[in-house]
């Protein structure tokens, strides 16, 4: 007999978007073979190899996709600004809140008192409902603590998670996201803390995948960021940035100079800075869970990065302040209503885009042979419905690394 | 033994949001105490009466609310329009996408050739989504169907639902929601037809609680809205209204005089609409969805009905077209973010008001001895947090009657 293949499993039945050059690349009727951890085969179901299978599994319809990556959360943080939410829409106004301890400072505050194990339970709530919703890789930053012990613990339960959940992790330190309290008024010393003590010790750790920062005027300069890039190459740890959220400083066009893996927000990005991120191949990731809560109306110039060819990667930026968001899929309706981008953009935005903007775009992001068998099955008929359907749990099983978690 | 109650189940180890006056009027550590399918007793657990309790639980933290009601939804429908939404966002305009069949009508004949077996599964699908989030009980809407025959299959399904699940159901006719294409040219006919024959029909097979209509310039007018009222009138039934969406009418000051349930939509509507709803109890129920998805700058005038002393509910609107919502919950952070409404009003919006825009609050909407024993438990701190959250499934446990479902 011809059985020259060996595949743990093989999954069919399900129209396959394999995303594939960012585009659906839909195969009907496909099957996925598996072997470890590994997509072994993907195609046309009719046309799978002779090959040895332990085990079938028909979906009987529905599509699958690649597994969604948030490729930009601040999953981990102490407490939650629910209060100072509603404080807000019953007429408080910031700087009463922020009087009275409010904003970023209750999170930090929050995270530094949470001890290890607290915050890993209020990560592990909110990580269910995104991996609820098909997400099977995750990025994580520090940026609550603002201490290097705090720092390290926020990145501890990132690391925690990764051993206690299917879902891929990669961590990244954004110990230069605000001025701690302690140091007001001198934040050239905290940078340079930053760049000579906690980014070689959080890289000794093997903490950190990736080194981030907030440039901002209510945050740090170019200028300063740029010492705490220096001081991640020193490192060996790639960049990503914060960058023309409120307004336009450049940090994008730094970012690429460093050639940052992604440079995040950018809806104050310009057309300069678009031509360097393209150079750079530095991903757009764009966050319209924080452009919706705040009601933003400066949108980020969408068609400026396609015409310069800037992958588009889409992130729920979950955070206490500007956006608790809680599912990655909601993410495309919203790029799709607010930002006008197109779902097969939306749901590229979360699949290959999302994985190159971590660095893992060789291993991830697509379903082709080789790659990691991350994938979800939709119990719907075209992947445009991902971005259609305004909330709501879609997901119907989501496959991790070869294997099915209930 | 002074036993002098005896209850069927005692849930506790939760704050208790009763939402009783439209307020979140918590009871801390509180207890809810069911007979049957209702209530027997509400409040702190340290005050629960001496009682033979047949079942126990104790939730351990979390709150428990009213269960969630979705007063204005289009849950039962063929086809859905994932395809113009992509297609619209890759450049196609309406026109083109109208001239191709597509818009309402393409929902129009979807729902017509599909079977009532296709209905109810397209309709459970969704409905799994909004059971999820916490909702025990759903108005169902016809309106897709505009024949006799095909709006009666959509009010069957909606019946079946209510057999099917433990969910509420109540039904609408919205036969005058848009001109059927044989009527082209003949709206007062079709409104004739409506009146004399299908209101009558519908209402003889007790297949429809409550009428309601489309009140605008793409639809119907006041006039031809006011013969629909009659006939509902003539017929025992009460109702409601499309109104002010997209322009200003009047339709919810016709509403009003017919001493509707609620009027809905509602974005354009003037100090006199709001005056008059205050005057007949009408309920504005407000779409987030719906506004959001269109994009709509005229937001609704929350402030002209806070004012007026006007009830506010919120609703999914769950429709192919302008609103593909699949969470109610979603709809909070929605109605905070945009409209500015306060967590509480918003949380009010989906229970008591929600309620009363069913003509149901006097067996729901709120956590009081005598009402039927609908709630939920979620795993949060505060009920601002159901409004906060944006997007996830965070319920937790959902009681319908009383009886616990998995
Ligand atoms: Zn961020
Ligand atoms: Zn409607």
């Amino acid at each position: 007999m011809p059985v020259t293949e060996q595949f743990d499993a093989v999954w069919s039945g399900a129209d396959i978007a394999t995303l594939r050059n960012g585009r659906y690349d839909i195969i009907r009727d496909g099957a996925i073979a598996v072997r470890g951890d590994r997509i072994a085969w993907v195609g046309p179901r009719g046309a799978l190899p002779p090959a040895d299978v332990t085990a079938q599994f028909d979906f009987g319809g529905g599509i699958i996709t690649p597994g969604l990556v948030d490729c930009h959360t601040h999953l981990v943080f102490g407490g939650n600004r629910s209060h100072e939410f509603e404080q807000r829409l019953n007429g408080v106004s910031y700087a009463e809140i922020a009087a009275a301890g409010g904003g970023i400072l209750s999170t930090v505050n929050a995270t530094r008192n949470a001890s290890e194990d607290e915050l890993m339970a209020a990560a592990e709530a909110r990580l269910a409902m995104l991996m609820a919703d098909g997400v099977t890789c995750i990025e994580i930053k520090s940026g609550y603590g603002l201490t290097l012990e705090s720092e390290i613990k926020m990145l501890r339960v990132a690391r925690r998670i990764a051993q206690a959940y299917p879902v891929q992790v990669r961590t990244t330190l954004l110990a230069a996201h605000a001025l701690p309290p302690e140091y007001r008024g001198r934040a050239d010393d905290y940078i340079t803390l930053i760049c000579e003590s906690w980014i070689p010790e959080v890289a000794a750790l093997g903490l950190a995948d990736a080194v981030d920062g907030f440039c901002e005027h209510l945050a740090f300069s170019p200028a300063q960021i740029s010492r705490v890039f220096d001081a991640a190459v020193l490192a060996g740890l790639p960049v990503k940035l914060h960058a023309e959220q409120l307004s336009s400083l450049g940090g994008s066009t730094l970012a690429a100079r460093y050639g940052a893996l992604s440079a995040d927000h950018l809806e104050y990005a310009t057309d300069a800075d678009a031509h360097a991120m393209a150079q750079s191949g530095t991903v757009a990731v764009l966050l319209p869970g924080a452009c919706y809560m705040l009601r933003e109306t400066q949108l980020p110039p969408v068609e400026l990065f396609r015409r310069h060819g800037v992958a588009l990667a889409l992130a729920s930026d979950i955070n206490p302040g500007t956006s608790p968001a809680c599912s990655l899929r909601l993410m495309l309706n919203m790029a799709c209503t607010l930002f006008r981008m197109t779902p097969e953009e939306a749901l590229a935005g979360v699949t290959i885009n999302a994985a190159r903007a971590l660095g893992l775009s060789a291993s991830i992001g697509t379903l082709e042979a080789g790659k990691m068998a991350d994938f979800v099955h939709w119990p719907v008929a075209h992947p445009a419905e991902l971005a259609y359907w305004l909330g709501g749990q879609l997901a119907g099983t989501v496959i991790y690394r070869g294997v099915r978690r209930a």
